[in-house]
């Protein structure tokens, strides 16, 4: 029951040798949604050995160049591997054009539906759900229309303990009332749930801010996730040049994660001033310590908690 | 006096973890000449340790993906790095709506003036010269439309010998003759300019063919070129894949280059199929000797022969 982040990329608008423009996937219960898609992505997801095939859902932060550019090759390889299903990408608006003139230049080998779910929220809404996962989209704050996502497990039935069933000699119709999550109210007793039955799992929760700058909203819209990725564009001393770009520093994307309460904050999106951000560290943990730093390739794992 | 060969890219369609896809510069005497723009080629340059704001020219064979989506990308990022200095683009004409459309979309940051040459000559034509160089794009055979380039130096001025000049007491005009390639002509006697001067060094050329079919021209266009980069996507025995998707097996480009009598012969532009392509290597080698197989961050180095 995989629920596993591999970061691609972690570059901001200038690729290094050692870092590729935004793009990763997020695996879940072997389902992938790919976020943004950086030049190179193609490259760095055989690298990181995920299938195209396998993608069902590419979610598009926003059109800027180094989280689109490399689509192209993406879309292209995929029609030359012979994808016959359906690809959903999530994106602003501006990407119907974006779209348009791939299909219109090199879209002669994709025999699959690209189906384009314009985001255009003001606040977090659902754009995808299945039985167990759903994926949300809610704006950030950039210099361009700019979204962050969710990608959560739904809340599962709860399991009626066995020792209940046979203590109140519980009925079917008893059990079903436990299972949604409410009490049973009899005649002359209530049987809370919170005795008689439990959550099989802890639904997982992943989301990502990228590209943007602080704003008040954000915090409760990603409360409690437990893996939080979050741009960190620039330390902490270059405040003003976060500002001026709408991105974020170190100190606020470990703020934010402080303040929503995540499980755990995982930061990219570098300057390319900066061959090595490990010094971004120390200022990051100062506040909110369950952090670590991502570097292409990497995996984040959240683990199934019972 | 540089003339190398930096390949960046040898994928053909499909990149792979050790391949990225079409792209090199040749660096002319500090001159750099880009040659297809595949994508990741902005990544691939500086793992090469290129300036890209060197880059004058980049010329692009065909508007297929695996050849120019790398162009915004890099494009974005000399933008980005202040280039102020014009880019001239060499490409078929439907280059100009990728163009536009990048402008349209990317374009905010480009403050450098990027000037479209567009290629549709029907055999060789200079469409570059400075005083030591110059630039030529001929036709290849394709399934779309597809030039090939090639990139030589000029002819230098012959220097005539010392001792010519005292033993035949040449005036400042007969000096003039000789330098200029011709034989001097006197009353009495004819001073043979290959007697009196000789060449400084001998003109280095390059050229580049990919992605095409073999067609009977081609062997006279390329003649004699220092370092001939030819595509081989398939071995001899996928012939008819080859000629089914207008590309080379290694036999052909080789027959090219041997019946062309170029000094060596590179390959690249292989098929995914095969992670390695070392067998490929005798079956070039069996009809041209001079021959080696690029892999991605390989160089080229043509001396200077005087």
């Amino acid at each position: 029951m995989n629920f596993t982040l591999n970061v691609l990329g972690t570059a901001s608008a200038l690729p290094t040798t050692e870092r590729y423009p935004s793009a990763q996937v997020l695996d879940v219960r072997g389902r992938l949604f790919m976020i943004d898609c950086g030049e190179g992505a193609q490259i760095a997801l055989r690298m990181a050995k995920v299938s195209f095939l396998k993608i069902e859902h590419i979610c598009l932060s926003h059109i800027h160049g180094d989280h689109i550019f490399g689509i192209f090759g993406l879309l292209s390889t995929m029609g030359m591997l012979g994808r016959s299903s359906r690809l959903d990408i999530y994106a602003p608006r501006p990407f119907a054009e974006v779209l348009d003139f791939f299909m219109q230049h090199f879209g002669d080998g994709i025999k699959f539906e690209i189906n384009h779910v314009i985001l255009e929220m003001s606040e977090p809404e659902i754009v995808y759900e299945n039985r167990t996962v759903e994926l949300l989209a809610f704006p950030l704050n950039h210099r361009v229309e700019t979204f962050g996502f969710i990608i959560r497990e739904k809340m599962p039935a709860f399991n009626v303990k066995k020792d209940a069933i046979s203590r109140y000699g519980l009925s079917l119709a008893e059990i079903g009332t436990l299972k949604r999550g409410e009490d049973v109210v009899r005649e002359d007793c209530v049987i809370s749930h919170s005795d008689a039955a439990y959550l099989p799992y802890v639904p997982r929760s992943y989301a990502y801010c990228s590209d943007t700058a602080p704003f008040p909203e954000l915090v409760d819209w990603i409360r409690g996730v437990s893996l939080l990725y979050h741009e960190a564009t620039f330390p902490a001393e270059m405040a003003e040049m976060a500002e001026k770009t709408f991105h974020s520093t170190t100190l606020q994307a470990a703020q934010t994660a402080h303040d929503a309460g995540v499980g755990r904050l995982v930061v990219g999106h570098y300057s390319s001033r900066f061959p090595s951000v490990d010094f971004y560290l120390d200022e990051l943990r100062s506040i909110f310590p369950a952090t670590d730093l991502a570097h292409d390739g990497d995996t984040f794992h959240i683990s199934l908690l019972q």
